[in-house]
């Protein structure tokens, strides 16, 4: 959908002379790496290395000279070394003053150290300018070409000049630099690349443990139940006819969850009447995580839609409505249009597409190219009006869907209720709190302790 | 979708030493939402106040000195006090000489005074170094720690180092800066948070106005009619039969208004002979919010969409499709294939898929990072052409759904034109007048124009 | 989706005193637009030319004076010429001294000089500050207000605050100004807005090519074979059948080529034994353009999505449906529920959602504001484990939709195999290669290469 200029480039490289010499410390994959792009971008690279014979495996065109010589060649020293061997540089301290030293090192897990590399590395050489970089581009990627993930490379670095330097060379590698701050950030950068989805984790796994439990209990009512009492083989009903229950349940569970924080965190505000205290961490983790609550409520949702549209393909449905109009046919009879059940059927199907339309509206808006030109108030407006309203419209749709069905003895099989009456319970409870939280005589203290009013002084941390 | 590595730094603040102090003038609510967010990011904070006695509002950690006082221990001032009693700072003036201000004050109405408050305050303190920033950013979001939406805050400042220092500590936060350069800026910084979706608000009502008035026309023409006239009660209708009739002729409408006022730009210019006039305030208006326009389109072809999938599992359409067969088989007989009705049939359905897939893709590349990726030529390419393919494909749709029944008098209830038909006048009139509007012989005249020729110099302004 | 505040500022100029007079070479279209934008903006504009009587081209609020005179009136200097006329730039060089040039122009074609248009003016005027910007903007969208594209202005230059001070001016017309580093970047900029999609050129026309071979392979197959041998009219295929047809293949061909120079990748590296020399041009080309031949297969996989669920509503698949229906009860008879062929439909639509579901959420990671937001690590999870997966499930959706069928003569017309089984031929090959690789004893050593590990030092570089 976009194109990046700078892939060409990296087809092209820029043979032009006027670049400045860059001097690697360490030859080992990354640094490599990083010298056979540096090469094709132009720049002059020379190795400082301990041993100067294991030429053959760095790039042809690079010089590799001593430590202390090469550093002398170059106003830029990137430090392609672990952060164990950075003691070997004190002695190198004179030649490397004033000069920019680029930390490109990655731990092995977060917060490894109690500092973070950069950090350590500047304190080892006061005299020197460190700048972190680098170190969120993986070595592989730089070496063939294929950066077709995040080009952008975090720098960060107490002097702005030496930033200005690092950040030019991120720039000829056909990189996009981001300016992280002062050297502090450095241990944040150093995080970076060893996550894996972080806030993903929890609601992920939330849903697959409910997603499974809700499978097997479908497996257990429509197939098992059908098989022992009416030795009816459904077992097919395991591709389709499940998931098409166990998906709407998911999403309608989910999305309630997506505000249920939000009602305790009322909750709990207006029993300490104040906004000053920490939240319990259980609640401040549950709060970082609704978004993407919120997205998987939305997958699933998704998912329902689709697997709804397709059953007029599938060969069961089509078998069961032939059949339905096969005995009307022979019975020599055709049934009058049933009002009720007509009103029935297309409000909830108009119920769910417009539950399904508004919860597209909130997926799109927390893209963050979008988020990030929306100000405060009308995010707000979003995610809380209009996703409110995607949550009543979607209660709705399964109640109508429900109908009075849902109150016959027949919906019990085992005495065990059906999926959808225990997928509206957590949904009417959010409602029913937020319809209670909504009355001015609950809003207003709740407003004036969002304005920083406080009840009870005390309770102030 | 993202995830956002500063989420799990709010939970686990840096308690690093190495920050500098940071003073805050103002106990009112952001000042202390603002200081303990510092605290928690490792800041030492001192509060500047009249009375040193309310201690207990503001965070534990936080000294609380007279002004000048705590005007002395920090190099950065936040100024968390409202624009009226900003004349108290000019007898510190002295004190405040040289140090960084950072005004985060807002309005309650856009272009309230006739100059940004930070503006004000550097011309009351002229010696200071005013930054604009935070201002976008809620107190209840910084005291929460779930700042879910933008975390973008806006700084603006004459003095490039006080800025940088700025954007250090919005870094530190776990926010991320956006420098809007100097402090000129800062009117429409303070204007920002204040807006509720402006650029969306005529195509809104407008859309909304439109609605209303097809949904009412319809109720007539389908439910009110057949009751009176054929005793049948169709009001389930309202729920999707009538949606589906009233969203499609919307998406057309808006999509074809999206290109009108090109079409009346173009002809202004040709009867002025040169383009270096303004165009009337309602045209810039209208060419300003057609991306809106389209958008807002894109989503009446989206339930459209939905709804027609959705109808093989309406009651009423499967009671109508069993009627059919029923009454076939009972008459004993099979109704060969029509193939004039299966061309018809396939080919609006293909127009308008077809039409509905360009339309998704022009809304794909109005997501702002995907057109930040698009150079000019590019943009208009997807948004001319592609856009006036849609607008052909989807009228055509239109038209081949209508096929010859738009003639048929049967369609005139009450001498009422069918809604199809009125949703096609503005679209057709667009098509043709760009169809002239693409001849050479008006093209070329056009395309001088617009390159700088003007037919009349006098016109000039 | 979003709206930008400078929208509004466009329709509501600041008439602000305070900046700075800014100096226009040329008054040639694009110099005219960006004095009257400036102007509209709060800057006093003065045009340096030629001949001073042309002003009533020019914005009736600009001075025109004499080159020389014009220059001395302002720190910055906007050259609006093209090129070739440069050189009459060289004999003011004195009143230029110390003074920032901005270079606007562009060029006709890719690469037409050998250096950049702004790092020749630097070489003629070697005292003055050449910074590169405003030349990705169009003249047409300045002059009428309406950027509804990129507001995004490359700047470069070597010297810092020039660059900050046209940053300035970039800002206050309202478009966003992305620093691009030194004048080195020229050339990058300059080719920037010439080109149209690149990236999409190989991957579209082979997708138009592969297209219209599969379309004209199933019009001969399924209309003309039909019409000779059965004397069936079936024309009308042309409009979904066909494309329902053509749409799946290409979607899995092209989803398979998105995995197939990996495979060859790793191949050529296995042999090569060391990563250490570049691949051949047309696989760095093809590993280029894997994520627009994705972004073409997921529309291939969107559109056949669409033809599939639009099927109900064909009048063709009405008849056929009905047909069946009634000539089962006219023979009185009621087929029995098939369990074979019900497990048979349900799991391939249910392999073909789910691969469906997992490729849009490929391209939805490749949103460029999503795919910044993910580290290296999570990016290849995404596009490497779910993109396999979606390869898996889509080739096994195609296997079981066709079945049995495959194999049984009937489904070889005139001796061609039906597309599904040319469809199934690279998928197939993509995986099973894929299989072989991921095993220990092949994936070792390649690990071990891509980690810097050299079976054979000669064949390095």
């Amino acid at each position: 959908m976009n194109k990046n200029s700078s892939n060409t480039m990296a087809l092209a490289p820029t043979t032009s002379n006027k670049r400045e010499t860059v001097c690697i410390f360490g030859t080992g994959d990354f640094g490599r790496a990083l010298g056979h792009k540096m090469i094709q971008s132009g720049y002059p690279v020379v190795y400082g290395s301990r041993s100067t014979q294991i030429s053959n495996l760095i790039p042809k065109d690079a010089e590799v000279l001593s430590h202390a010589e090469a550093a002398q060649k170059a106003a830029i020293i990137i430090i392609a070394i672990q952060r164990q061997h950075y003691n070997f540089l004190t002695p190198l301290a004179e030649v490397l003053h004033g000069k920019v030293l680029v930390d490109i090192s990655n731990n092995l897990k977060l917060n490894q150290y109690p500092e973070s590399n950069a950090e350590y590395l500047a304190q080892l050489l006061p005299g020197s300018k460190v700048v972190k970089a680098f170190n969120t581009v993986s070595a592989w990627a730089l070496q063939s070409g294929t950066l077709d993930a995040s080009r952008q490379v975090f720098v960060c670095g107490d002097d702005v000049e030496a930033k200005q330097m690092v950040m030019d060379i991120v720039r000829a590698l056909g990189l996009t630099p981001l300016d992280k701050g002062s050297l502090l950030a450095a241990q944040e950068i150093e995080n970076y690349p060893l996550q894996l989805f972080p806030m993903w984790k929890f609601p992920f796994f939330l849903s697959l443990g409910l997603t499974a439990f809700f499978f097997v209990y479908c497996v257990v009512l429509d197939i098992v139940y059908t098989y022992i009492y009416e030795n009816n083989d459904f077992s097919f009903f395991i591709a389709i006819t499940i998931p098409n229950r166990v998906c709407p349940v998911m999403a309608l569970i989910l999305l309630a969850l997506v505000y249920l924080p939000g009602i305790f965190a009322a909750i709990i505000q207006l029993y300490r009447g104040t906004k000053y205290r920490r939240f319990p961490d259980w609640l401040d983790r549950w709060m970082l995580c609704r978004k993407q609550l919120g997205l998987i409520a939305l997958a699933f949702a998704s998912l329902h839609v689709v697997f709804t549209l397709v059953s007029p393909l599938r060969a069961f449905v089509r078998w069961r409505t032939n059949r339905g109009i096969i005995s009307q046919a022979l019975n020599n009879q055709t049934e009058p249009l049933d009002h009720t059940n007509a009103w029935l059927s297309d409000s909830y199907l108009a119920l769910g597409i417009l539950g399904y339309f508004l919860f597209v509206l909130l997926g799109i808006t927390s893209l963050p190219s979008v988020s990030n030109n929306v100000n405060w108030r009308e995010f707000r407006f979003v995610q809380s009006k209009l996703g409110y309203l995607a949550l009543i419209l979607c209660t709705a749709h399964t109640m109508v869907y429900g109908g009075t069905w849902f109150l016959s003895p027949s919906a019990y099989k085992w005495y065990l209720p059906n999926i959808y009456i225990l997928s509206l319970i957590i949904p009417c409870a959010v409602l029913v709190v937020k319809f209670v939280l909504v009355f001015p005589c609950v809003d207003k203290p709740l407003t004036r302790i969002r304005q920083g009013w406080e009840r009870n002084p005390k309770y102030s941390e």
